[in-house]
């Protein structure tokens, strides 16, 4: 482990750089970034500057907003520090951090704005960025994400992306996909504002389509309050009952995270790991309010947490060798009975849109994923079954105790980053293979030989090969270059059509993945490396 | 410029690597690869590896068979060294290169490839990759990019991409991307493929979709003439009459690059370049067989030899104003002349797809690219307007005398790399603006004022403020981050839908620009250092 776990878990009683709070349809999360409580130390978050704990923070808020303030239809994310909004990630954090850490760190970030997307279009849960001020970086980046946008006209406070011109990076949390994919800012338009380190303000920001309203202080609180409650009321969506989500705290050592239902077990000399999901002992029922946590919830935040500390605390863990434990048809009954409520509880539908979340976070955790069924109580079946389908490969023993299951889960809803179900991605420009998977999981359990020949398991060996085979295979992968595997897979598991999703993180990312190890930024007389020194950035000049 | 200027320009009858010949319908281009004539000296091109001196001359055949052999319907690509095809990219050659020559070499490469899939798609030219031996890395992309591919089936010879495993690069000319989004190889299947050095042959090569055939020995020769003749007779596009492409022989100097209708002039000292394309005296007409060259043919190739003589002979050249010159109305009737030629005309047909093909190859040059009409001879209309719309900003001088105008190349035909237009990719998501400016230039010349209201022209200045603001807008973007500037315009330039295309140049070559920056792969333990070497390379494991 890294020299200590990252502490993903938070509570609004906790927050140290946002203040939320809620008033009937409407909650206002103020950033109020306190300088002194960084992630790290080393450096101050001056002018609302945001590092890897403001952003746990805001995670934690949207989550709790979505499951317990179900009432709320709109969110006011704004600041109140005078002039400014938010002047983007703190530079001197990113000045100071690895390549790795630079690079989870904007994962996460683009994973959390993505969220806010997410809730916005699925969850009745628009948000309103309120910008009185200095909009900056990745203070832009997430405005870009909500749903609407306003900036005061006070003459001075403008919309800006100095990556470019001040750092020789890019603006890394979406941002250049999001001006011209999403907000249609003119590309040309786009290149001389990402150029121009002063950004663009006032009513050429509205023009050029960077803010939906340029307002001026005298109407400020007037038409924050009025866009709000106009936000809210467009929202169609019903949420609730509300749940409030309890804390997680896995027990921790060095060599494994020990959640209720998730297994995270490390081994730092072979460099593997292994990431074990337990079924429960009986099936979720959601009928009404629920009383305790579902397994159907419970189990994926602490898949999402454990997948959390695997990227940031256990960076030379290249290799995962995922399983699944239970006995058969538990799971497979519970995603039924989610996805029935689903079509009426509010609460259902969030839990399901969890679910898909955080496997997209699976399928886009930067490490070698093979799926194993060797164990008679392996369970892959529905929801399960997808951490086997997003897999690199599914690896299953032929015995007659092992099979997979499929479900509700299966059948279109848990789509990944391309919008494509993990089925359709499997089997892509194969819509009947699809099909006579989901028909023969309709008819029941599929045994392993079954499985392999409809596609769905990789390799299925007997038990004189199989143990060997797997020992070889996962050898041999942790063997790799872990840089040539980040892009290889990168390439192979999202196949199909481009999304905002896909593009953010498999173009804007991999640009500035390269971005970030070039001397013009990081280098000794790199521009990142020199920010806030009088001394001037020396380039290398040849193009690539 | 580098110690050289590149030769882009050459003629089957000087090859040294392929040998040219056509029967009928059928064409044959046989890799032959003299290895004591590498484009640089330092390695040597044993077992038909390649370099950019092959595949410039694959790059003319194509061309050639496009103009100058119109019967031809299919050509069978193939080796005639015993058990081998193909082993791809000379690693040598990489492991001595600059990263900007990597970087470029693969972009050529690709573009190369994805021209046989046009000439398969558009131009009635169906390519059979006849592999009859070992087909590795750069070699298999090269079939992967054909129309049809046939493996000899001698209990030896694979297809393989040994590049993750042995150099710990990517498989770097689209190959990762054709195997799972064009082949539609199931992605846990191409997990096992990329990472198993020795490849996969015979039935499995095929049963996985490898390969489209798996054939003997005893029956190779009849069953690729078979398949050729069957390819040939699918073809439904007819080119012709037939064209001779005549050399280009532009003259060059340490600072200009002078064609017919076509110059590049360099300001080493400000790091920026000039192109300009002149218009033609009178405007082309397309009435059967062209006696000379046509200006819409000639100044598009020329344009075409100019970039790559920029991206590979001027790596520091950043920053390059686009000027255009010429009388009104000539450029607009030849594009005229020329759409109405192509509907029934196939020699006009291919004149316009080499126009668009040049046209993506300036969008995907990495330099940043403003075009300037200064001069009351700018010459901004039809296809040249193209080169505007395509820039990062088009800067225009407020004159009576200044208009721009649009023809038939704007209304839809050139479309970039993700299938819009760009107009289409300028208004992304505002057709109607499209429709307006369309309509505007339906009307006649469109002047500055109104070009810049229609959202045409990124600046317009009148003669008071003009020439200062291009002039600071150019030193300043000559001072900025190369790498960040050619991460940005890669995410600002292909706006929209993604492609096959897109999907290569946005998000394969960034994985593989930075995983070229890294130790694991360049470094002086790296894979891509030692290969070949007794010496086993040594890895740096965090992942990212």
């Amino acid at each position: 482990m890294e020299t200590r776990p990252t502490r993903f878990e938070t509570h609004p009683s906790r927050y140290k750089h946002w203040k939320l709070t809620v008033d009937g349809e409407i909650a206002t999360l103020v950033m109020a970034v306190d300088a002194d409580h960084p992630h790290k130390p080393g450096y101050e978050l001056k002018l609302n500057s945001y590092d890897l704990a403001v952003d746990i923070e805001l995670a934690d808020a949207i989550q709790r907003l979505r499951f317990e303030h179900p009432a709320v239809k709109a969110v006011v994310i704004t600041a109140e520090i005078d002039r400014v909004f938010c002047s983007g990630a703190n530079i001197y954090m990113l000045g100071q951090s690895t390549h790795s850490f630079k690079v989870n760190f904007c994962k996460f970030t683009n994973e959390t704005r993505l969220y806010l997307e997410d809730a916005a279009e699925h969850s009745g849960l628009g948000s309103l960025c309120a910008c009185k001020g200095t909009t900056a970086g990745g203070g832009y980046e997430l405005a870009l994400a909500c749903s609407e946008t306003m900036l005061v006209d006070d003459g001075n406070s403008a919309v800006s992306f100095p990556e470019t011109p001040l750092l020789a990076v890019l603006p890394g949390t979406g941002g250049l996909t999001r001006l011209v994919d999403k907000r249609k800012v003119r590309r040309d338009r786009a290149d001389v504002f990402c150029t121009t380190a002063e950004g663009v303000k006032g009513k050429r920001a509205k023009e050029w389509g960077l803010v939906d309203h340029v307002v001026s202080r005298s109407a400020w609180d007037k038409t924050v309050a009025e866009r709000a409650k106009a936000l809210a009321a467009k929202q169609t969506v019903t949420r609730g009952p509300a749940f409030e989500l309890k804390p997680l705290e896995p027990k921790m050592s060095d060599s494994a995270l020990t959640y209720q239902y998730v297994q995270l077990t490390i081994d730092a000399g072979e460099r593997t790991a292994q990431l074990l999901v337990k079924a429960p002992d009986k099936a979720d029922a959601f009928d009404g309010a629920p009383a305790s946590e579902p397994w159907s919830l419970r189990a994926f935040r602490e898949l999402d947490d454990a997948l959390l500390h695997l990227r940031f605390d256990f960076p030379d863990i290249g290799m995962i060798a995922v399983r699944t434990q239970g006995a058969a048809g538990v799971v497979a009954a519970s995603d039924e009975a989610l996805a029935k409520a689903a079509e009426s509880n509010g609460f259902a539908r969030e839990v399901r849109l969890l679910q898909r979340r955080v496997l997209k976070r699976y399928d886009n955790t930067a490490r070698s994923l093979y799926a194993v069924a060797d164990a008679p109580d392996a369970c892959f079946e529905g929801v399960l079954l997808e951490l086997a389908l997003g897999a690199d490969r599914f690896y299953a023993l032929i015995d007659d105790k092992i099979s997979v299951r499929t479900s509700a889960a299966n059948a279109g809803f848990m789509t990944t980053a391309s919008g494509l179900s993990r089925l359709a991605a499997r089997f892509y420009g194969q819509p009947d293979s699809v099909q006579k998977v989901l028909a023969a999981g309709g008819e029941g359990p599929i045994d392993v030989e079954e499985a392999e020949q409809l596609g769905i398991v990789t390799i299925a060996a007997d038990d004189i090969d199989f143990a060997d085979e797997l020992r070889i295979a996962i050898e041999e992968r942790a063997s790799l270059s872990p840089d040539a595997l980040t892009g290889m897979e990168q390439s192979l598991r999202f196949v199909g059509p481009e999304t905002l999703e896909t593009k953010i993180f498999g173009r804007l990312s991999a640009w500035q993945n390269w971005i970030f190890t070039r001397a013009n930024s990081t280098g000794e007389h790199g521009a990142l490396t020199l920010y806030g020194q009088p001394e001037r950035p020396q380039f290398q000049w040849k193009r690539t």
